[in-house]
């Protein structure tokens, strides 16, 4: 259950309240697509650096380990030992950006693995149904991620399918949470908007998706290329026609500062895989703007990655010693460096919440919205 | 300083106390070679682990990040943030089985970068001022590990000049501690005995080393190819040489069994690679044998790794989880089953102690010496 608590400007501050807990937003998911956190972070981990909501791949958890057995050690929660709320998006991303030899049909999509080529099918009722064994709190609907650029007539009849997708994906969805074995009874199921770059489709397919009950809706097939403001535009053209009542969440969106545009926009949810795969790469975030750690003027610094972080990881180590990790090839700057910037995106989102509860998101929008888009 | 508090048959408990605290043996030191433990493993994973005493290697670290930066950031201890006891070996070991074109003379090493081919010098003087800069509490002396099986003639030659080495190493180390600005002005030095596979070399070589006053002496070049009996035999022949009121140190070794058997033989700290790297391989301990955590058999294992284990993995994750992550080549999988071998290999010492502190240590090894050999 969504409540808003205030608002300030289209921004909005609230709560999620879900079978595992309750979440403060705008909220940040953490994302540990195969039940697991990219660079040896634990379920364990993420309690410590703030996580709240915690998102995992139906598509990956389908293929590896299966998602029925994820199911029989007794769902997700229990089987990555994460206790708090957990999305699961619906798979279709992957099928149409990981999967090979799609072909899409009214039904559903057959397409080959991308771990051993064998054909699977999956199409709503599939999707309702791996995501109900896997038993998170929060079950994305099965759509169609269109690729960027469309031609307008392809993206038009993409969008009506997922409607109708949309609508067989709350049937199914209601039924399987009425099943005596079902994992999470209380599983609630988001939409997912589509309809490209164009703010026609996307705001007819906005309309007809809030027709059908559901417990949010998300802005999907952005952040896949097009220019950043026509990313703004549509959430600008789309934001009036998604219920007030509903949580809203941009899906794999993005950078902080398109974290922090998007709530101005009215968004209350995000993910992203970004802070931790630049995490990997050595780049960091700080209050100051991003830094590379890998860079030779930090062999001997001798400060934290931010002194102003509270991390466990700035908690203890230098930027000597994390570039020292990163030049030795050792996996724990990759551990070290992904807490960071994953307590980085959870604190942004405490900042972000702090500023709407006092009435100075804009000024805090003002400040930080580009500062954190440069360097250090 | 080390106090020998009691002994059963030869094996020896005891305390050793360092700059950075006292650790009780018979202890097994954890490996953290580039200053980081492999797997994504930190200093303060390691004291939930229950380490007491890091290893790192002077030989990788004087290569990178170097050892003057280390003193820089204020030594070993602080740039890892590891505040209980530090061992470095001497950098022999990896000069011999590491570096390329190695040349060697009386004065030292001459011996190309395992990195960049660079070429370095390394004699008993720089590996002391190396150690002295990184600050451990445990120096190790300068020795040519000697490969085996190798010809009489030579290994003779080479442990008179480790022996030459190890009088350079306690005059340099002596000034070095003597200096000013010296990080840890209690180092302490450990002498190498060496000798191959040949008893008579071996107690020649341990009788003259321990005319130069050391704080502790090492058995090193074993376990390097030679069959287990004569690994055994040569620390029975050179054990009754190793003075009583210092610490004995079987260098690099090895499996649980082998341990117990080194303790029986009245050794007192070891260290292995082995624990960590064989969890990196899904080779799993527990009290009634190894497990290979890979196997299909455990893809739907709802236990931990060992159900009688306390550490933080098996507290909380099940194999079928452990499985999944190695399956999915999720970095997590890494540090989950590192985590779980060196608790085991410190939980060993604990009851290799408790044993000893109660008299009951040949008991102990009647059981447990095969049983850990064996798998589950």
């Amino acid at each position: 259950m969504f409540t808003l608590l205030k608002t300030e400007g289209r921004a909005r501050r609230g709560t999620l309240t879900c079978a595992h807990g309750t979440a403060q937003t705008p909220v940040f998911m953490n994302v540990g697509t195969q039940g697991a956190i990219k660079g040896a972070v634990s379920a364990h981990d993420l309690k410590e650096i703030g996580c709240q909501i915690e998102l995992s791949n139906t598509y990956h958890l389908h293929l590896r380990p299966g998602d029925k057995l994820v199911k029989e050690m007794g769902g997700l929660h229990s089987f990555m030992r994460w206790d708090g709320p957990i999305l699961t998006d619906s798979g279709g991303f992957q099928v149409f950006s990981l999967a090979g030899l799609r072909k899409i049909k009214e039904e559903g999509v057959t397409f080959a693995s991308h771990i051993d080529g064998r054909r699977i099918f999956m199409g709503p009722e599939e999707s309702m149904q791996i995501q109900s064994n896997l038993g998170s709190d929060i079950a994305m609907a099965f759509d169609e991620c269109v690729e960027n650029p469309a031609p307008y007539d392809y993206v038009k009849q993409s969008c009506e399918r997922t409607l109708r997708w949309l609508e067989r994906c709350k049937v199914e969805h209601d039924r399987l949470n009425q099943l005596p074995d079902t994992v999470n009874p209380q599983q609630m199921l988001f939409g997912i908007n589509q309809g490209g770059t164009f703010p026609d489709l996307r705001i007819w397919h906005m309309q007809k998706a809030a027709e059908i009950p559901c417990d949010g809706y998300a802005i999907g097939g952005l952040a896949v290329g097009e220019p950043t403001e026509t990313m703004y535009e549509i959430i600008d053209a789309v934001e009036p026609y998604m219920p007030k009542d509903k949580p809203r969440y941009l899906m794999g969106v993005g950078t902080p500062s398109n974290i922090i545009e998007g709530v101005a926009r009215g968004i209350d949810m995000f993910d992203c895989v970004m802070p931790a795969r630049n995490a990997r790469h050595g780049k960091l975030y700080t209050w100051e703007g991003t830094l590379n750690i890998k860079n030779e003027k930090y062999k001997n610094d001798s400060q934290p990655i931010d002194p102003t972080c509270d991390c466990p990881v700035c908690r203890s180590f230098s930027r000597a010693y994390l570039r020292h990790l990163f030049a030795a090839g050792e996996m724990l700057a990759m551990r070290l460096a992904v807490l960071h910037n994953l307590h980085f995106y959870n604190t942004l989102m405490v900042r972000i919440r702090d500023a709407l509860d006092q009435g100075s998101f804009e000024d805090f929008r003002r400040v930080y919205s580009t500062k954190l888009s440069g360097r250090l």
